[in-house]
């Protein structure tokens, strides 16, 4: 079916040339007549991949959370439990250019989120899995005993959440001082208070 | 010289129909146009107050930053130190009505400061304040004895901002599940952790 192939094919290029145009000149630039120039193909022809602007930018906001997810699922945890923990933890922050590029275009539609109710429902989704993440990992060092006893794991889940999301925002806000070294022995140190060898 | 004052009010009223703007409907639609008409103005006599869409923009992001600095120089700290250094950072937080309506603008602005220069400029001047806050409270609690002694006080400074941003982001994108009582309550936490009695 090459048809279809070409199809879905040509909607992630389509949505390529949003994540491009949202980052070089700002989500007000994404209009669907910009994006179709930035994607090379003429206006009229957008309506055979997205009817609407609405749908295009969904699915262009959830091709970031896809990949990331994508990325996660693949990962095989071969080190230490802390070490494991800080390695889930690294790969949802902007380590690489690529990753940089995702977090840029997901920081443009959360902000638009707040007046956008279809990208909100599928932030609102993401957020549960994200803080899922966080509790896996929180969780997993109790289980194996590595954690200091009197951790409190609603607050600590919420609080790695916290630090997880002020990292990658400043990653992308203060690149000059925010950087993957840096997030990493933040990660590194703040693993290690929340179990035993720190007490 | 009423002239000034009316001008200088007339200013701060566009600025505040700028963010209601901002808040309902998006950045996207920050235009000049929709802001008079949400000012109740002619688009017409916008122009003896700002003459551009980017003056404005910059005015009423400023404005944001402006009124929290106000609020911090303002605050008088008669608690413990470590009682003052969460309030401190408290400050920084969206836990009322008015600085949610704050944060939620100053969101959408550093969205927008990504691809444009003017705002970029004052965001890293925030950025750096913000950064500045975030090494008062370490140092305090270094200068009096209260940290653990094998803090990296560098490290500290970064993981804090982060952790104070992420915070007032959830506080934002997650408002049913982070609230006021669990960011004071990992604030609490998260002192405690950096002092002697948590060793």
């Amino acid at each position: 079916m090459p048809k279809i192939v070409d199809h879905d094919k040509q909607r992630l290029l389509v949505a390529e040339a949003a994540w491009r145009v949202i980052r070089r000149d700002g989500m007000e630039q994404a209009s669907v007549r910009n994006i179709a120039l930035e994607a090379g193909i003429s206006a009229g022809s957008m309506r055979h991949y997205f009817s609407t602007q609405s749908e295009l930018l969904l699915y262009a906001m959830n091709l970031v959370s896809e990949r990331v997810s994508n990325r996660i699922t693949q990962m095989s945890f071969n080190s230490s439990p802390l070490e494991n923990m800080k390695l889930l933890l690294l790969e949802l922050l902007p380590s690489t250019d690529e990753k940089m590029a995702e977090m840029e275009v997901w920081y443009a539609f959360t902000a638009k989120s707040k007046s956008d109710p279809v990208l909100k429902e599928h932030a609102n989704k993401v957020y549960n899995e994200l803080r899922h993440a966080m509790a896996t990992v929180i969780t997993y060092l109790m289980e194996l005993n590595l954690s200091r006893t009197d951790l409190d794991k609603e607050l600590e889940i919420e609080r790695l959440y916290a630090l997880v999301d002020g990292l990658g925002i400043h990653a992308i806000l203060r690149p000059d001082q925010m950087n993957t070294k840096i997030m990493e022995d933040i990660l590194t140190m703040h693993l290690a208070t929340l179990c035993r060898d720190a007490e």
